[in-house]
């Protein structure tokens, strides 16, 4: 991202009003992640010149959507429905679970399309640094998941870090009791790579290729 | 910006149904200018984890936008009021008229807070290739408002393109008979450059060092 000398604290001597519709709209967008400040000052000014195609059909899908969207009581991920669209897939393979962080994560396996079972969201990974331990995470659910019979193997996608490979090794000691095979995600996953910017193509390898943890 | 693969035509392969809310607003967000295809994806999720913060007031901020602001009768600048608060500021020099191609430059020396004056906003520049001619612009407004007798020098802040030399010379003709001095921006507007891109010093030392067009 260039750097945006306005974005500086006290570089900016806006004539803009506090309260104004615009400088309002300016703010709000620059909260959305992506957009810098310049950026967002762009977007409104396009916005405005084209209200009804580009801010009216906004607003109401950001309505739609803070209304509708929650999250999947089975699996965690973010949906309109509760089970989600995925656990309530029929076609799904319902042994077969998947372990990951987040639900970008999620999405990024479903845009590959290379998982066809379901999903179990943790919700972040276990960080000694940064004061995450297991209760944070939803590993308990994700045990009585396992221990309730239908699961046949649990897929560990984490990220390709430390932290990802601590956890790796903390579910698979919890879930070893119960006597599932646990596998990982094994090549093709760069290190320190985080799973929702890699190719479709790289995930469905390393999907493919998952070894035991 | 990075490019991305699920941008290209038939590349996507995505499970999420159509009229999911999900999707409408990842859709929508993608219509922002500056967000692609993928950053709009990262920007629903984020958004969609904290709806309160993120998501209704930029909802709200949307609509008000949508509703109040429009084009200043006076100048063409985007705004909440019209005339818009430029021409309606009292400490402004009302006889000085910097011309601009739109509104994005206008906001640009705004924040440079170099010029003290008022402006007319063209809403383009003359071009043969893209048959814009003068017709298209708001030309006839700018030599009106020249001769009620108010405007006692005009300033062409046009971009550094031929096009905008073009406009430069045709506004020059079509002022003269008027007998309002015409100056340009000189100095540190480089060349093929759009103006609202420019730092602050840059444009208010082209500003200072005008000259006759
Ligand atoms: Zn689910
Ligand atoms: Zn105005």
């Amino acid at each position: 991202m260039p750097f945006d000398p306005s974005d500086l604290p006290g570089a900016r001597r806006d004539p803009v009003p506090p309260n104004d519709p615009v400088e309002q709209l300016v703010v709000l967008l620059a909260r959305i992640p992506g957009l810098g400040r310049r950026s967002a000052r762009r977007a409104a000014l396009k916005m405005l010149q084209e209200p009804q195609r580009l801010m009216l059909p906004l607003s109401r899908a950001l309505d739609a959507a803070a209304e509708a969207v929650g999250p999947c009581r089975v699996c965690g991920n973010l949906d309109a429905t509760d089970p989600c669209h995925v656990c309530r897939d029929p076609r799904r393979e319902r042994g077969l679970v998947c372990v990951v962080e987040g639900v970008s994560d999620l999405w990024a396996l479903e845009r590959g399309g290379a998982h066809r079972g379901l999903y179990h969201v943790l919700g972040g990974t276990l960080s000694a640094l940064g004061g995450v331990g297991p209760e944070d995470l939803s590993i308990a659910p994700l045990v009585e998941r396992v221990a309730s019979g239908e699961v046949q193997e649990v897929i560990l996608a984490l990220p390709a870090t430390v932290e990802g490979a601590t956890t790796g090794h903390y579910l698979a000691d919890r879930l070893r009791p119960l006597e599932v095979p646990v596998t990982r995600l094994a090549q093709g996953v760069p290190m320190g790579g985080a799973l929702d910017v890699l190719d479709d193509g790289t995930l469905a390898a390393a999907l493919r290729a998952r070894r035991p943890a």
